[in-house]
């Protein structure tokens, strides 16, 4: 197969009208897919109807010491919530509080916290002139949202195989005191799929920000979502990393089981030292009298424990994990040696980064949108939904039925086709 | 009955002799009794055991529009919630957002909110010198708690039967630009049992405040909980009368089921104008994917409709009732005609307030915990904390079992005589 950028002004011309035919016979077929976000589809919904069974009229609603999860009180979650959590995100029970549905909501919180109320003592962020984020990009647009809500500065940091560029992130955090914080994804990074790498870990815990309230924010989003049973990345913990490092309090680490059992419908959680809990709860006090605990049994009495969670999330995995391999089988296909687009292949997570030639990115989700494939937003894996290179795609291949996902993905190549050869025609003018 | 006040010095002693000796044989029991919150009891947690049962993995989770509530989304709540607690809180359905489980998170969000982002272009309250709130007293603590944490200058203001003193409040808003807000518990107050009249509200929606970002916090945490079916206050609808008023963007309208289905595990809503609505959903989207609509739906297939949730109140009226009518009747028993104390009589709610004589409710609630009985704190209907009188006491008798709530009353009346005899005497040297 010839790279397109080795094809002259004719060839290109010749490939562009065959290609634009069968781009209008897609858009004949009245399309309406979607790949634009990392949203279960129904028969991994289905995996966890036997949430609605567990608790009954008859069942006994009180916890193993005797707390009646029906009624007010616990404000850091039940015990048994609290173990489960913490297998889930190796951490000790704890060093964990469990929240209500939303990760992202105990994320935005956070910030908002720190916002009006500092950390551990320092000046709130809202007295400040400046505050700053590191984001590796490309990452996830609703963690970009919630700074820009407040006004935060973000600084892009670029992403590798073995997670954000470290000697970067290693010399702005120690020079500028106004940098607070750099939202991960460690573990198959949205949308990147990468894991950080030991080494990068180790030097997240050793970092050394002037700014003492400087803290990372450890999305841990797909903790145990692998699509292999043989092939999973293994991340060093970061909370025990800190600590033996001697930097304890440096991490707030999150996730939930919003892509385990029901989204929308799960438990949230946040893992810190002992002093951020302590923060953290006082203002927990004044927010809420307790979060759903009936619901937190709900899900203790349906997964039992981390090995129950495990085997449910090898079912999750053999319903993604088909749909992950005939997109990557398409993409290879349909534009494997072509130079025209670069990606990822994940062994976890919920999305596939794709990387075309620069500027041709928004022009390709365009072209998908008028032939009825929604991917999403260029640009929204970058602060301010600003894409310097104009190059960076995701693909969420998590919701579509598997047939629907194969049109989806064959039109987005086209797509990619159709506008790089646009791209290299410009140029050649 | 003859009043302590009119009792001779060695009346009193006499007097007091005798209660120090009943005192001792309470202390001699070792009761562990608690008043202090507006829990339901076990009795109250039962009759919603049906809610487990509504949902099973058999039952279809998809919405009348197709929502289905396992999945991410729907911002605002399903539809059918809307509906249900648009009913319960007398408002039409699209001036609703159903929240997660607690109506207290979503005051707190509505406060940082207001302080990070003003309120409709204001600028945030954090920017400014000084931000002030008017707290009828006595009120709710977990309130004060909120504008405490803020840093929020809080303002008392006198309650009377007909609800907070009008007077002053139309004076002190119009006056002073520092004033954002006022928190209110309209019906059955929290912790007097008081509802306001319909002058009051009307007022309420005339109010004239010299900043614009001024609003009405009205937390109608006690919308359906009547104890009578023939005797039970009726509010007129602030929302509808703020719009009749020309100021439909005044007030916003708390509400939960905490104290109809599942305190913890039930779902919060707040109500208000279009212009507000829409200010808070901008934050909302950057907060979260969606609250749990299973739950949602849950309470839907439960109550079905307004006229199930009534129904269901019934039954709690029916196993409230005869505990606040103990209470009452050994008030009236022991302290009646006395002088040394008075208490409301409220027809809904959670709550009796009880006033001693000035500088004793302390040192009354500290004798009751000697005893092995735990009241509120003290002071706790205060902003602050600071009850300038001392005299007043919160009494929640929903929780104990009846035979323990007549112990721990009568206990309490025993706690009152002596601590008012003590300050007799001390006057009288």
């Amino acid at each position: 197969m010839k790279k397109y950028s080795e094809l002259t002004r004719e060839e290109l011309e010749a490939l562009q009208k065959e290609l634009k035919a069968k781009y209008k016979e897609y858009q004949a077929k009245d399309l309406k897919l979607n790949m634009a976000r990392g949203k279960p589809c129904v028969e991994q919904l289905d995996l966890s109807m036997g949430m609605m069974d567990v608790l009954s009229s008859a069942s006994d609603l009180t916890c193993d010491d005797g707390t009646d999860c029906r009624n007010y009180g616990v404000l850091d979650g039940i015990k048994e919530a609290q173990e489960l959590l913490a297998d889930m995100m190796e951490v000790p029970p704890d060093n964990i509080i469990i929240y209500g549905n939303s990760s992202l909501n105990v994320m935005y919180d956070t910030i908002a916290r720190s916002m009006s109320h500092g950390v551990m003592g320092s000046t709130p962020w809202s007295k400040l002139d400046k505050v700053k984020f590191l984001c590796p990009v490309p990452g996830y647009d609703r963690h970009f949202a919630i700074t820009q809500y407040f006004g935060i500065e973000m600084i892009p940091v670029p992403m590798t195989p073995e997670g954000p560029d470290m000697d970067l992130i290693e010399k702005l955090v120690s020079e500028d005191e106004s940098i607070k914080g750099i939202w991960c994804v460690p573990k198959y990074s949205n949308p990147q799929g990468y894991s950080y790498s030991d080494l990068t870990v180790r030097r997240f815990a050793r970092l050394e920000p002037k700014a003492s309230d400087f803290r990372i924010y450890w999305d841990n989003a797909y903790t145990i979502h692998h699509l292999y049973d043989d092939k999973q990345d293994n991340l060093v913990e970061i909370l025990a990393e800190c600590k033996r490092a001697g930097n304890p309090d440096l991490v707030y680490k999150f996730a939930s089981t919003s892509k385990i059992s029901f989204p929308g419908s799960g438990i949230a959680a946040l893992a810190s030292s002992h002093n951020n809990l302590d923060e953290i709860k006082d203002q927990l006090a004044i927010q809420t009298i307790g979060h759903d605990k009936v619901n937190q049994l709900r899900h203790v009495r349906f997964f039992k424990d981390i090995h129950g969670m495990i085997e449910h999330m090898r079912k999750h995995a053999d319903i993604l994990r088909p749909k992950f391999e005939a997109v990557l089988e398409i993409l290879e296909r349909e534009l494997g040696g072509l130079g025209i687009g670069e990606w990822t292949k994940p062994k976890g997570g919920y999305f596939i980064s794709f990387d075309s030639l620069s500027g041709c990115a928004k022009d390709i989700v365009a072209k998908c949108k008028k032939a009825g494939v929604v991917m999403t937003g260029a640009g929204a894996t970058y602060p301010y939904g600003k894409d310097p290179q104009d190059s960076n795609i995701r693909i969420a291949p998590s919701y579509p039925p598997l047939s629907d996902l194969v049109i989806a993905t064959e039109l987005f190549t086209l797509c990619v086709k159709l506008s790089s050869i646009e791209k290299l025609l410009s140029e050649k003018k």
